[in-house]
């Protein structure tokens, strides 16, 4: 197995996480979590999103999250951002890095933010610049690229389109999401040999959710395509919204896991992170949906 | 990536799985699962185990499982038989074929049937001379093979040991067991790497715990190694009986969507098994510790 010798994991937890649970979760509890989690050596935080409380409420609070964060060197804490209103009050929060969020098929484009995959990225160009004049780094997002709930099987090629219209805008890093975890080992390596055709093994990131128990199999996947920045969110937070009882985002304490057992540097102290999960999980009244981070504490019982 | 065409599912839930169920399951459910199984295309199925029954309580009336159980043509019903009085036991009941346990490590050995590796070898000999005389293939199991509860990590030299002798001694396949799911795609690769330069892929099987959420993946790496037998559990049952809470045997139902995923035949209709895992977990007041599983069934909700 050809693997690379580091990974960078973005942490998304407090944003992508936090925003699907539905309890409601204090903000001393959201500080706490992305200082645990900066300490247990994340580099990349996903740390609050600048858009329409309406539409979002457990993310109303982002300014006040940024505000009360402690900030570690060489942490990048980063904001997703819809629209030009949202990135304004992301650069006066001092996010260090913006994201932007494309769906690969027009069914979830319209329905999650009602308009079409063309109209979003429009919406995205000033966005874009604005943030390349204010010297922040912009990442994009793609849902749904192994599937959508509405549309169902994506082709590959649908997913290079929007990728490449988000580099083009210029995105330094485009995260492939699962959005709905029906990816397997075989269609993300159908994906990733229609999308490394076209671009840079580093300008790609996998966002895989565990719906279905194939995160942690499609990561290695991609793994083995040479990508080396991965999506996570500690303690499985986020669950998922498109099934009940099922479970969402993969957990950072399982990818971790993989990671050093494969001899993967990553950087992050697996212990530490545990506690991190074990504590927001016990502020949301559940249980860590990370299968490692279980086994761990099962063991100090 | 290279892949078996096909793979083999050993189906180990009314065995291996329920033996390690807290709850007493009812004789009819037991019958019921194994039916249901063979049903939705198992053709390789652990119907019980021929043990002391103050050993595993489990699995005393595995005569009468046998007994009532509808026979299907091209399935194989397997019995757990740790000596001579349990095969005499297993070929009375008319079992199609048995199964050997040993350990790679002697910590194992000792804690689980209470004697060394080496002893645990000579009390099979007999086994796999009685089987053969009588037409019966045997399988052999190593536990242990990507770490111990006692030893801790095990050289894959240890495990190719074990293996070589139960080879040696008429079994026909090896099945690889990573019984307290520590193991990972970087360990199941090294263990594999060993193996295959004495054995040939065909005499291996594999067997997962997802106690670290590792199984699939490591699954996924055996496949890539031409292991092209894979043993799992319907619903996950087994639970994990070295750490509370934890989750135990890879689940059927995820492998089989990997597996259809990256279209690998494995002769098993998803339904059905999703309904089978569905009805015992029902039996057993829980829901199905297959993530697959969660996801198809709250889809139809």
């Amino acid at each position: 197995m050809t693997l690379p010798d580091t990974v960078t994991l973005v942490e998304v937890g407090p944003r992508d996480g936090l925003q699907n649970e539905k309890a409601t979760i204090a903000l001393a509890d959201k500080v706490r979590l992305i200082d645990d989690l900066a300490a247990a050596g994340h580099t990349v935080i996903e740390a609050g999103s600048f858009v329409n409380p309406k539409w979002v409420p457990q993310m109303a609070d982002s300014e006040a999250v940024f505000a009360a964060l402690t900030r570690r060197p060489g942490v990048r804490y980063v904001a997703l951002t819809p629209n030009l209103k949202g990135f304004e009050r992301a650069l006066a929060a001092g996010a260090d890095e913006i994201a932007v969020f494309a769906a690969a098929s027009e069914g979830f484009s319209q329905k999650n933010i009602n308009c079409s995959v063309a109209e979003s990225l429009e919406r995205f160009a000033p966005v874009a610049t604005a943030a390349r004049e204010a010297g922040l780094p912009v990442r994009g997002y793609v849902s749904c690229v192994l599937g959508c709930p509405y549309d169902g099987d994506i082709p590959p090629e649908q997913v290079a389109k929007v990728t490449g219209a988000l580099l083009d805008m210029g995105c330094y890093e485009v995260s492939l999401g699962d959005t709905i975890g029906t990816g397997t080992a075989g269609s993300m390596a159908r994906l990733l040999d229609t999308l490394l055709a076209s671009y840079r093994a580093e300008q790609l990131a996998v966002h895989c959710h565990d719906t279905y128990g194939q995160a942690l199999a499609n990561i290695l996947v991609a793994l083995q395509h040479g990508i080396a920045t991965v999506d996570a969110s500690v303690a499985g937070l986020g669950g998922c919204p498109y099934a009940r009882g099922a479970t969402g985002n993969v957990a950072t304490e399982d990818v971790v896991y993989m990671l050093q057992g494969l001899g993967i540097d990553c950087g992050l102290d697996l212990d530490a992170l545990v506690r991190a999960g074990a504590r927001i999980s016990r502020a949301l009244g559940r249980e860590p949906a990370s299968r490692a981070a279980r086994a761990l504490l099962a063991r100090e019982n």
